[in-house]
């Protein structure tokens, strides 16, 4: 054992070891905190519906699983340790961690503070490997991180963290879009699928000042349109209830995963109205260039954020008093929570206990 | 003959009164000078495609052709006369007319400027009506044209004025959509299609200080490249011109009416890119989320302009002597232009002069 293998971290994960799934306690180690790193005590990992692909392979050879598998890139806990050149976080300070732990930092991507399209590809939080493109990531369903200081997340918040968690993805996920189409008062905006993003799209294009309108296909979610703070709520499934709705929404926020067709919210924007998808349907939908060009309309997509921009977002969260509605799990109940999840059957997002793990 | 029927103008265009084409002589009236009108007598009417399939009835159902036909969007002529609330023009002032020649002015979009989306539909320049819904309407292949004030842009220019006809359509079409998004020094542009619009985009951009690039299917244009002012020429339709420019455009100004596969050109937009469609094909694209989510693209559409930034447009094209290339004809010749624009055989306008018709 070489002294600085001596030094790894072990670690308590929970991992899953095949397509089948079944989640099971994972013993392995991070690296040894270095100058640059800080160790994070994880106390809440949100469970994302990109985990469920992930754990069950469903992305298949466009981005194959590498079992044993310990999903998790909503990550929120404390700091533990600090490595001798690590100046933004000091013991005790809370931090989070998003969907990559590091990049290239010298591609034009990378200086522009759009790590996510890193040139060279980011690291991801789990299911690939270090920059050293060798060492394999596990992510947040565990007790510990390791990560450089530059791509940890500074967290402002007292009390429970379990409601900051998820918004290291669904948080940055809506906040990146509704800020670069700057929605603010005296904007209509729309949110398309209320689930774990589109519910937080709804409070931060609410922060934001914009008048809110849910679109959902599950009636029952109706009740909760004034707790979420949006003003009003249509069930989309039936087309009736679009019609009237025809160029009135300056952006639409589409969240959908599953199939649909953006062309009946392309026609609810006004002119020069922008609707940004960031949900991936497997089906490609079929747009006709009339549908863009009258009314100066525009169709975009947005994959998370930045580093500088998740920190902004979560600054933006804490000044507004901005959380993920969330149902705290404990670790044995992941496969549960995962088919709960696929049936829309979560208000809004479950959040395992690492703390208590 | 009422008072006002005396009064009206009578004025001589060039009309076509079937799908199977010819241009004859025609001889029409137009409404009396009002209080707020001008008389404009027109030097040069621009052919733009949308001429060819209106007079041609390609449209069908949608925008089925009311003949006698007498087309022409793209005007330029000097006042001759004055309604006695005039304040915008005087006698001798040069005057242009667009693709529309009034509006509700009390809706969204007309008050705020962007009267071809006018929601109770804007009067077009020809087959259409004026706004009382009666009027008919007949375009610039002619001697005169009474207009409010309103809706026709005032032009300074000097000298001969057939270059200045086409900025009314092509020029607003290229220009609005490069200015909404914000092109300018340091930025690369990408202008796909090198006809009547394609080759105003590329003055316009240059002009406004980006990097052009020209995306065409004839090799032969490939000697227009720096009279145009553009920095490169890509021969499109060979998919290995375009695999090395992956990534590397901040905006895309795609012209092209016929149908072709916008993703080839989306995959060449960086981090946060815009395209943007001004021409119409006949078929949809087939757009895949994960085609707009990485790297936060944007495909949008883009309609002429309202006048406010038609104006804006007429200004910064004098400003910086920008005019269309263009070939002047006779009106004779309408019918071999229009099969010679259908062939891309015309660089870049033609121009009909109807001063000396």
């Amino acid at each position: 054992m070489t002294p600085e293998e001596s030094k790894a971290v072990a670690t308590r994960g929970f991992a899953t070891h095949s397509e089948e799934g079944g989640f099971e306690p994972f013993e392995f180690t991070r690296r040894a905190v270095g100058a640059n790193d800080i160790l994070i005590e994880i106390e809440y990992a949100g469970i994302c519906h990109s985990d469920i692909h992930q754990a069950r392979n469903e992305w298949k050879d466009s981005m194959p699983t590498n079992y044993p598998l310990v999903p998790g890139h909503e990550i929120v806990g404390r700091v533990s340790q600090v490595g001798d050149a690590v100046t933004k976080f000091k013991v005790g300070d809370i931090a989070g961690i998003g969907c990559f732990i590091d990049s290239c930092r010298e591609c034009v991507n990378c200086r522009n503070g759009h790590e996510q399209f890193c040139v060279k590809m980011a690291a991801y939080t789990y299911n690939g490997t270090e920059m050293d493109r060798v060492t394999k990531t596990y992510g947040g369903y565990s007790d510990k991180y390791v990560i450089d200081e530059n791509y940890a997340l500074k967290v402002k918040a007292d009390g429970d963290l379990s409601g900051v968690a998820p918004l290291l993805c669904a948080g940055i996920t809506t906040y990146s879009p509704l800020k670069r189409f700057k929605v603010g008062p005296g904007q209509k905006v729309g949110i398309v699928g209320l689930g774990g993003l589109g519910h937080m799209g709804v409070k931060i294009a609410r922060a934001m000042g914009a008048e809110v309108t849910i679109f959902s296909t599950s009636p029952s979610k109706e009740a909760d349109v004034r707790s979420l703070g949006a003003d009003h709520f249509v069930v989309s499934s039936d087309p009736a209830n679009l019609t009237p709705l025809a160029g009135t929404f300056n952006m639409i926020l589409d969240t959908v995963s599953a199939d649909h067709d953006v062309n009946q919210y392309l026609a609810l924007l006004g002119v020069g109205g922008a609707m940004v998808v960031v949900g991936v349907p497997p089906s490609p939908n079929q747009i006709h260039a009339l549908a863009l060009i009258f009314g100066n309309k525009t169709l975009s997509g947005s994959l998370i954020g930045g580093i500088p921009e998740t920190q902004e977002m979560l600054d933006f969260c804490a000044e507004n008093g901005i959380r993920s509605e969330v149902e705290v799990i404990k670790p044995d109940y992941i496969e549960t929570a995962y088919d709960r999840t696929i049936k829309a059957d979560v208000r809004y997002r479950f959040v395992i206990d690492m703390k208590n793990a």
